[in-house]
């Protein structure tokens, strides 16, 4: 997918796209991991900064996601942008125009900046490399390719908690495979310097191929989790899964699904994360997500300062 | 509903949500008043102030209402907070996420204030009680239980005429029984001293307990409306009523329809007030309607000041 | 449809609503593109100032169109307008309330400005009859009546690529009679000196009263386009014409359609122009879309100066 030249850095090597976190050197992202900083008081209020003041970002949501829609909203708005949303189901693609046509057309309009989610892999790709040059993109999830501001956030909130990657145990628990999310944060993981990935799952979840990245696969939870420091639970993909790959959600909850009795086998000082919504009961009990090792709001908060600083970094660099 | 403390309130008596109108005292309805007065010049226009400048203000209407949204969206606006819009039906509570930990969420993502229309009584206390100390809730309409910033407009309104409360009477007119806008009307009046209620409508759409309430119950609209200075005729909500309960539209209106020659039953300086949208031939004659005793279009314009007042109180006080 | 006095003009002669373009002076189109003129830097940039600071803008869309919402909520935003976009298929309308009520309403809720689009010929016109005198509306296209921010945006495109109107030929091609852009076209070309405008299409496209007001009917499209040095396709409303007008896309494309080949009967310099989004391959050719001729995307970026200009324009001028 990534032509010869990084299609997200200009001849400087600068970031003025945002579409896969593979391919970014590990500059780049602690580059961004400390602009996000910059953004949150006492770790975590934001304050409003003007630093988008005048520029318009187009939150362009081929596939619906109201969530991840507002944390964008709310961190453009906080750079003082204004903000557009485009409801694209009923717009012009829907009476046949091409996605290139209305990305022609938006740019005309003078966009400065496509925040782009799309149920095909790639679709960002597309736009940034049509797109007119005034124009930054930021991949807000494609398909099951990558949702790289889920996988800075997550970053930023392991940093946070853990301060040091290069002796870290990361385990990622639940359904791989469909995951975006897992994805972005092996990549990420691996260029800051986490010695330690665990793919952790049933056989129908999880990638065997994840192995040539350098990631472990474990099909037992205990021992997939057992002295780990950071454990990343990922939501079931129930509405992409066909009914084959697993027999229930109970059944699920019972070998892979995050009990107080299970996080014991981790550090005791490790933290829980999670992309949200959590299916409690199902990928996580309650206990869990709400106890003393659960990290999941922190991480909510941390996406807005993350986002801020995704946008900020690439509307100040220039395409040429 | 009210817990011991009233949650409305925060140690030092100070407004930290406005959830109901119940229990609130004397004074801090007539703050909210005198705030709403600030706003509005030549008793008509309003000013952009800054006073939520850098403030998320998230309108979470689980129950679509696009005019009592927009009256909100404006009222932030004009406080320069940054508004969100979410579209709750189709985010993840659709997808099975509980209120709650949607609620969690949101406040993570730095919201401010949550304005919240609900169709179940309760929801917005439920919200105020779990949400982060930082964030304030408003009631926009839950159920058939309380419609606090449309029964403060209403004191506005009434206020504006009419200056003195404690020499009115007040005649609400219709179906009480599902009208969360008569609770709080009743509320509001009767701890602003108003010595005369009256609810008026047929036997099946008005609850016998008002007379606890102090409230004069007439099931005869000559009687209930005779020598009345305010006069606040209620929507028929057909879509909320079962058919027994009421014969026809147009036997509603010979009945209970305010015209010209009922009107004239009430006070020579008489005001007519509806919360609109009307429903012209059903509860209110056009004469009436658009002549000169109306004051329903001023009550709109009212409504943002005193949402504005709502808004920028609540925010100023801290929940500690 | 017009009164006797340009319900478009306050007493001085001043834009107060724009709702057509029939019967406008010719000085107030200059004026208007003079205005945004002044929006653009080189031609292309737009920047953001304060004129509309404080002031709401309403976008009525009853007629659904992401793309010309988009536009106007771009240009009012680029103004420091307050938008509120109402979902009207949504709100009171759909309760019964009038469309006259709901206006009064939104009137009462502090709109300075309504940008409306309706199915209806004519539905700008009431509103602007009716609503409060401080309100201001612009007309964003009513049933096949009017667009006439469209037709100022080709007048602005036509003037920017050729300066001077009075030795112009100008040829319109395509679905006419279900085309307010046409008719808007029409009225502008028409006062602002064009000696040759020609209306290009099948018998069953092309009105043949338009010959009353100076339009040369063409039904051959290369006799249409000979020596054009303007040549404005139209978008093939597939969704507003019965089966019986028209064979089929095909049969038009090999008629009407602008091709390369068909293009070179225009003068070598012409400019090719669409109002979007475009059917390529029906209406128009991609070689002649993304052609060095056509200056559709350069349409869409003068688009949001001409309605910046229109809003700041009749923003400044008062009813009465």
């Amino acid at each position: 997918m990534l032509s010869r030249r990084n299609p997200q850095l200009n001849r400087h090597g600068e970031l003025i796209h945002l579409l896969s976190i593979e391919g970014l050197p590990r500059a780049t992202l602690v580059q961004i991991l400390d602009a996000a900083s910059s953004f949150l008081m006492e770790g975590r209020e934001v304050k409003k900064v003007p630093l988008l003041r005048g520029k318009s970002v187009f939150n362009l949501f081929f596939e619906n996601s109201t969530r991840t829609r507002t944390t964008f909203e709310i961190a453009a708005k906080r750079l003082s942008a204004d903000v557009l949303n485009l409801d694209i189901a009923r717009s012009s693609t829907a009476k046949g125009e091409s996605l290139l046509d209305t990305i022609a057309n938006l740019s005309a309009m003078h966009a400065d900046m496509f925040v782009v989610r799309h149920s095909e892999s790639g679709a960002p790709y597309l736009i940034a490399q049509h797109c007119a040059p005034h124009v930054h993109v930021v991949n807000a999830g494609d398909g099951r390719h990558a949702h790289p501001t889920q996988g800075l956030l997550d970053m930023y909130t392991i940093r946070h908690y853990k301060q040091d990657f290069t002796q870290l145990s990361v385990a990622i628990v639940g359904d791989i495979v469909h995951s975006r999310v897992a994805r972005s944060d092996i990549h990420a993981l691996t260029t800051l310097g986490v010695p330690d990935i665990r793919a952790v799952g049933p056989r129908t979840l999880v990638p065997g191929d994840l192995r040539e990245m350098g990631v472990r696969v474990c099909h037992d939870m205990e021992e997939g989790i057992r002295d780990a420091d950071v454990i990343i639970m990922l939501r079931l993909q129930n509405e992409r899964m066909s009914g084959a790959m697993l027999p229930s959600a109970g059944e699920f909850f019972r070998s892979f699904g995050l009990t107080a009795d299970k996080l014991a086998k981790a550090k005791p000082d490790a933290i829980v994360m999670h992309p949200g919504p959590i299916n409690r009961g199902v990928e996580i009990d309650s206990s869990v997500a709400d106890g003393q090792h659960s990290v999941i709001l922190p991480q909510v908060t941390f996406g807005i300062a993350v986002r801020m600083a995704v946008m900020s970094i690439i509307a100040g660099n220039d395409a040429r």
